[in-house]
């Protein structure tokens, strides 16, 4: 892929979307976990693909976008925005109000990255523990060739 | 009554739904609770039944709603939404922005599940101290010959 | 029944709500109406009793109570209601959102008043065509021995 | 399949819901449309699958979202809606504010519908003319081997 010229990124097209999903997916089933909702936004934080897990409890969908809006909101993975709601809530709360509720601040949401560092999206997973739904997050980003980050250092 | 397939979960139809009210309003006189308010909401998060004795106060079924919601919408009891609300206070503030309010982490809301542990509904109910509200609430589910899932190991 | 002393106005209790209810609902049986919801709100718009019959598409209980509260917001019946709303687009559309879309001007909302003029609460019916929906509230209204007051003069 | 009894009735899985977008996406690439954005709803208005193909514009996802939304919402396909916000304009204001303007009455909103007639979900799709649009929902649902109700008589 050919670098983009300055102030110009890419951002993650429908074909990659659906392999971030699958594969997250498919991790999922292979770590016997509740069944999964996963969110892939765009730059703009609009939805690119969505698939919700047969079983998946009611607003599994709200909960995956908000902690996938959330990264993109202010540019961190879902564990740096989970250590500012612990240490700034005052923050973090007053944030939540401002965007109505649709930032979730815990792990399971991960930026999507270019191998520049150029943030191309999001990924949101809801349904199993926090941990367990980044694990299937990042293994979807890595699956369509993309760099996840989770908001911890590497 | 035969297992659905995949993706196939029965709902809760109005002539249980009132002998779940039914049986727990009379849990409640049995018990001399304050005026109690229940709400039956089924899958898909919507009133079916609603009563609301007399003199219960305002808000009553706004609160009631909330129990039953929030169980709905993460696939819990209430007791376990209480312990989240307890231990991850930074999700469930966010959460509770997410869905604007409607979600009330305490006992006393209470999932109707079937035999096969689908979810068919929630019951929530307010008026006493939340553990007497959830007795109630499972005494109207038991009697209408469904699963109460109150957050707890059984 | 004594008369209250000024300043104090009964409302329905429960036992009435389920009356007007139940007879609203056999009512729309007779005449092979569209799946029902019944709202009965008392003086102060918090629901009493809800019923909503087997088949109600999604959002039948928040327009059944959108007539209802409509009613008691502004004291007239959903006719009138549906008056103002052809006659004066530019109110209605401003009190629309000055409750955040609580009100539904339309007829199936129907005030309950005693004998003496004064109004105990609200019931909203839907799910068939509003004059439908307004027959029904009437009959349940009528049957618990009240008076219903559709926003058409007598 | 057997007939589910009253208040029992079947959902779309992933597997059908992505049968319904896959099939409703290369019909907009065979009769060479803009590019649409597909979005299957649960009875519970709850989205099951989403695909925003590449080059859609920002709130496709929301007006796709909107149209199956209003469909489950009052019960009728969106031609159905259409007209009634034609003829009854107070009652259509009125309940766009009250869903928060969730619901967009336009042709591209379908039911999906069992052979006994139950409500299964909703598909939306916008991007193209909203007949176009609405050519393609059509098409998806029946390649899934279930019932389109585009709120038109057949």
């Amino acid at each position: 892929m050919p670098n983009p010229p300055t102030g110009f990124v890419p951002g993650i097209n429908l074909a990659s979307a659906q392999q971030i999903a699958e594969a997250a997916l498919a991790k999922g089933r292979a770590l016997n976990l509740a069944p999964l909702t996963v969110v892939v936004l765009d730059q703009a934080a609009q939805p690119k693909l969505v698939m919700r897990e047969d079983g998946a409890s009611l607003l599994r969908f709200d909960v995956a976008a908000g902690k996938a809006f959330g990264c993109l909101a202010l540019g961190f993975g879902g564990r740096e925005m989970a250590r500012r709601a612990a240490k700034m809530p005052g923050f973090m709360n007053a944030f939540s109000d401002l965007c109505a509720g649709r930032a979730v601040p815990v792990p399971g949401g991960v930026l999507v990255r270019d191998a520049s560092g150029n943030v191309l999206g999001a990924v949101g997973i809801s349904g199993d523990a926090s941990d367990q739904d980044e694990v299937c997050a990042v293994a979807g980003i890595e699956a369509a060739g993309m760099i996840p980050d989770t908001g911890d250092p590497e």
